[in-house]
């Protein structure tokens, strides 16, 4: 090896895209130009690299001895004089690389995806590093989020036998819109991140499959083009109200204009969440509104779209702006963010069509009771308000029998979230896969605890012995009755 | 490298058996026919890449340097012409495999199979990956076939000390008949896949240890086959329901006419479970029904041989086709599925024999109760099933250890499934081994918890604490006593 | 490497000890006799494998170019001719290998171990296979033995401050002997299996400490040398009763000869522990009664030691012999393996000196309760016991903070086993380092607690809610009430 | 192999540092003077091996491989003389090393930072061996310190929605000091191992953030120098009495002359906590006392400095010593280390200003009761004591939301420990970062459960139900009534 060319960091670099394609490992330097198309990881994964040094990355994938096998001799170019190596050499992969994904190629066929988890497993190896941050990212400790899912896991059915079940119906509605499955999209900004379709994929999907989608305030695609995807069809509308308010009430109008079914009312976003995972993935370049052109940038604390994003919400919101949204529109309004029994109390009060019981997927404020857990509070501290309007829950949902669940303990209809970003990593057909898995799901489960329609569910179906000493029964803490005093 | 022969992959793919197997490994060709039969993995790992590409497999199993050092040079052939790579040439090695077992030599001397729990990790090593995914697989998230098996963990003996029990009897019985343990082999299809002599196997192995086989409806081999085995000695038939009653009731006088001594009608198969192992290893030509000559096949939604078996049970059966069925036969009727103490009431007001206590072993709804909590849901809501008819419980018993908890808290004898079917990789003698391995294990538990006979079991000697606040004491829900509205 | 010499496994296997020394790797054939003392791991690992393969052993610790690396060119003596494999070769390293111990040198120094763990770690790294199985192992599947320690971490203090703690006294007593520490050794067999003095060393820590040694009754060395190593001192002695009564009872007058202060009858060992670790590890030669030369020998059912030597136990003992005993001596009886209320209430009602809550190390009867527990269900449902008779504890203690909570919750004394077992491994001054261990630990209990001599210690000095819920307080089931009828 | 230069053990070993540099690995001799500064790992990991064997820890990093393909061939010596292998040779790395930390150009840059735990992650991979083990080290199991901050994970929001929370403000006070945030930072020794500055360093940052430092009777600069750093900013100051009462007196009054505004009482360090991290990591030369130059030395029970700092401490010191520190000062007395009802009710009547719920890190007494809990405690036994003196809390608290849920359960203020130590890594800027962290997050929970200011905290916002059930309500334990007789 004493004989080798050395080849200069500066040089290397040089060789940066696609038809001249250099890369170092173990500082050798090759030409990978003819071998990228071949690679077995796809060609993206070397160009990444692309006048680079690649040994990390290598190493996590290959064997040493891996290179030399695969490559003719005279892709080898010398070695790298490492006398030249600068700070430019040394920095990491630029960030534009978070935001690339991976060729199609490297996705399962859809058929072999066969239940939500799939997605989100395929979505972590095939998204861009970012979007898959920051769709799959929560607040701090992330603990909230993983307990919406594993709390449903703590409650068990109590099925009945020997009913005669050959045919079940998953039928159900929401707001007096018949549903085939009692399911709603939730909203998600961003969603173009995974696929370029974005929410217009997502609308085409919900038509086909006879579930609704609720359309961001943020959406990726401007909300009539969306609409578009599905003339005739129902949609729902979630409305962050804007800092300046001329510009909530214009958009207030313009949803409903465009005949949205229901506003959404965001009601948990007073403070932004603080999502590590999107923080710590630099992007660049990201358009995060569609309308305004608004770009995403690093800063002092991150990476993170989430606060970008949220600059604009009206963290002043109260009770006495229900009020004035209704002078603005007749659509129906349903609350989004509700955690807690005093506040169901208020929003049946302000007579509101319905509430959606969501932590906003634990995004937003960590240790947020679990989303299944709320629905248990209603029950024991203010029953009346499944009479009064219409209760929805999301987060942590990720198969039929957790849909059951929540219908079971009063849920008229259930959202679903992260699974349809990740299932739309397949575009309308991975939406529509994903409901009819969930469908599915539900009819077995169904038929496996005795019943044949949406109408038969109630509590009694389900065992919560697990979980029930975590719900309260007052509005004060059970024990603890100080209060503290003013402070100094 | 650069004067090696090129090889064409259609030229690889004609080497592909046992007396000329070429298999390529790094793009490198190799002849491994007469290396095969010295192979430490066994020749059948290698021969399953016969003509094919084995380098991900081997780099699973093997250091990349290990080819070079154990083959003569001579059986390098050349490296692979990747520019002639097509679709055949990346596919996955053919599904058939899927059902090849590794050949005995693998499997290590049945004496050094010490408890059931060796006989699984032997058939997760050595049987053929469908008939281990077919066995081991469950509903959805396996979460009650898990919690079947932990419970028992959770339940605790009180032992009692200073008793003479120099000689202790394992001995009960089943519905009159005298058994050396109180002990049954739970009914299940496909037993075949494991031992080509299936539940013949399980027939001798029951007769000579004094135990019950449930014979399945969808048993492997003929049923009249099976009771050949064991002449005059009693069985067990399990009895799913056809659509069509016609054939229903010819399989029940069937059975009648076999003489069976009880039917274990099936009453928690209305829907189909969703077992993904099952489904993800794909499958061709598995006879699934010996009679009609039915085979398996993948579709899309995978190769679940679930749900290909089910589609003729009839999910409309009800608590009248009791009558019906005492119409067609005096065998006693034994209901196998109860999970709730209501169904477990109605049972004992149709008069039936017994009820098995089962969630089919987490196969069918994931999320339905473990099986030993439901004895203690009896014992708190309807104690009297204890003495109107005979409870049997199956599902997560692994010990000697099991059983004996599982009489205490008023079973009449306990069911095993799946560590039979693993005990079958070593046909009548492995079956034995387990019968002899969970009598010894019952032996040292009744000793050491100071009894001698099964009559001295009683719920006193076990401590439940750990779990008895998941056990239902009403037909409701503790505090949720909403109940929906009709829909819309 | 086609010239290299093809040599026969039989060729191998005759240079198979310390001064001709041949293994194999990878097929290679190695004569490493002058590499053996220098090998990094030990002159016994490689020795091991003398004339055998070591391949597999090896790549569990080395990776592939060491021996290359390492070893002369003349050490490599050819290539294995694979076509003379036969099943001598193929064949496990001899089971004697399990009985040998690692070389001193591989221990590390006697002041680098500062808890009991760490003497536990390195009796796994450097016992023989057979002891550290022998002495670490339990019943199926070690629950009782692993909760024996957990509870202990799941009861916490209730420490109180500004007490003048500037001086503590660990001093106890057990039946009136006063001791340095309240603590004792529990009876061992086979403690030579991991150093040749055996009881005999324990015998003299014991004095040097101030603690006691209970001789058990299966002790590796004679009774009577182990008294002679600590004469005028203090000791316990353990009994088995013998099947052959007259036997039994020269036992008990040997041991009254003897002058032991009191008899520990172990009442829990009616039936024999199924100890898997210790059935898995083959073995011979071991002498396991020094007095008759019975040695251990594998069998069908494995290589169980336990089995072995549990033979002569008369499993028909019941509280009448109590009386028998005490016709044969005036030394106090203390009733070894009590976990229940009602058998405690009884051990009290045969005015019996003490009783020693203990669940045999987890190695009888697995899901026996957690030690600690049963002093819980003590206070709960017979708190007399504690001011008539002595009550100790064993099973789970590693911690001075252990050894406190034990004490506080009602423990006179309590004892110490596989520790040091552990601690032998170092001779007298293992055991000795572990009393002090432990005392250390134990004073800087005492004073952050904030109390200075043990009879200060009571329960509310520690938390257990974390596992009061588990503690019966009914001798019956708390809901279960049904009664078996008589069998078939 | 056979021709290379053998070089004995001794001439390795005088080549020993950064400008000669020889190392050994796998028994070849190689130069590394010119490679070191290259290393990737950076020189110091290489020069802690100069005239040494490297060979385990550089297999720890590194592929076999890459010293020969890194290397120059002139840079191979040639081999290790095996024969020349001695004692002084075989010995670990010297103790000294334990002490160097890593080059300032392994750590991420500071606003990569955005948690406290990173913080953590980067000093225990950047500081020396020795400090971040003395930091992060608590006493034997550290189930204390790891519960300290798991119990916050089982505490819950309940948040509010819909109130005006556009502004909120974290500010607060102790004992009548405003604060930007009512956060300390705990005292602790030996902060310089860190960085330079150590406790200067926090005492800038503790005025630019507007929050208070706690000095340390061992703080590892002068007390007056600290003070220096932030002139007319208040001080608080921790009091550890010493035996040598005159000693102590002159202590406080000097602290007394600094014009500390309160004194911080140690009270449960009557017994030196066993630390075992700390005692295994070997030690020689650090400075523990910088007024006396007292310096750590390693001895039988290992290096442990808690043992040697702590020995002057009165471990004689009671109640009545209240009155005689007031004696010598007019500062408030603040009582730190209270972790039960009936010791806070004490410190109530001597009317102290208040109290520090501590466990001291988990770093004294292991199974000590977690933090928090003892808050539930004191809101179950003695609420009273929140009104009559100020309480904080320290031990465990990570996130700003731990800090709101320490606050909603009545602490006036809270103290941080090791998150500051390990900020200090990146001198005043670290710890400054580390203060606005904690704030940012405390501001988005604060938005998030609905209040504006720290007034309207109360314990009705947070759901205690997962651990209320380990909190006691009496000051006995609840069934174990029983006390001990005198001894023997």
């Amino acid at each position: 090896m004493e004989f080798t060319q050395l080849i200069s960091t500066q040089e290397v670099a040089r060789h940066n895209n696609p038809s001249d394609c250099w890369i170092v490992i173990d500082d050798q330097v090759w030409d990978v130009t003819a071998f990228a198309p071949e690679h077995p990881g796809g060609a993206n994964l070397l160009l990444k690299y692309a006048g680079q040094d690649a040994t990390k990355e290598y190493a996590e994938f290959h064997a040493p001895s891996i290179v030399k096998d695969n490559l003719a001799l005279e892709c080898f170019k010398g070695n790298l004089d490492r006398s030249t190596i600068d700070e430019n050499w040394k920095r990491e992969p630029v960030a534009a690389n978070n935001t690339q994904a991976a060729p199609e190629s490297e996705k399962p066929e859809l058929h072999n995806i066969i239940n939500s988890y799939d997605f989100e497993e395929v979505a972590a190896r095939t998204a861009s590093k970012k979007a898959f941050a920051f769709y799959s990212t929560a607040a701090t400790d992330c603990w909230t989020r993983d307990m919406n899912n594993s709390m449903y896991k703590r409650i068990w059915f109590r099925p009945r036998v020997m009913r005669d079940v050959a045919e079940v119906d998953t039928s159900g509605s929401m707001l007096g819109i018949p549903l085939r499955v009692p399911l709603f999209i939730c909203p998600t900004g961003l969603a173009k991140m995974i696929n370029p379709e974005g929410e217009k994929a997502l609308a085409r999907a919900a038509k086909s499959t006879g579930i609704l989608e609720v359309i961001s305030t943020v959406s990726s695609h401007p909300h009539a083009d969306i609409l578009r995807e599905a003339p005739d069809y129902p949609f729902l509308f979630q409305l962050y109200v804007n800092k300046d308010r001329a510009k909530a009430a214009e958009l207030i109008q313009h949803a409903t204009a465009l005949g949205v079914r229901a506003i959404f009312l965001t009601v948990d976003a007073a403070g932004r969440g603080k999502r590590e995972s999107d923080e710590r993935i630099k992007v660049d370049e990201v358009v995060i509104n569609p309308v305004t052109g608004q770009r995403a940038a690093n800063d002092k604390k991150g990476g993170g779209l989430t606060r970008t994003m949220g600059s604009y919400i009206d963290q002043s919101m109260s009770w006495k702006d229900i009020a004035w949204i209704r002078s603005l529109t007749d659509v129906p309004i349903v609350l989004k963010g509700i955690t807690n029994a005093e506040d169901a109390k208020l929003a049946m009060q302000h007579k509101v069509a319905g509430i959606l019981v969501s932590n906003h997927g634990g995004r937003n404020l960590d240790f947020s009771p679990p989303a299944i857990l709320v629905l248990l509070e209603l029950h024991k501290r203010c029953p009346e308000v499944f009479d009064a309007m219409e209760v929805y829950v999301d987060g942590g949902i990720r198969r039929g029998g957790d849909i059951l669940k929540a219908l079971c303990l009063g849920a008229k209809a259930v959202g679903v979230g992260r699974p349809f970003l990740y299932a739309l990593n397949y575009g309308t057909e991975g939406a529509e896969h994903l409901v009819e898995i969930l469908k599915d799901e539900m009819e077995s489960v169904m038929k496996l605890i005795g019943i044949k329609s949406l109408d038969e569910v109630h509590p009694g179906l389900v065992n919560t012995f697990d979980v029930d000493h975590l719900v309260p029964s007052t509005p004060d803490h059970p024990y603890a009755k100080w209060r503290p005093k003013a402070r100094i």
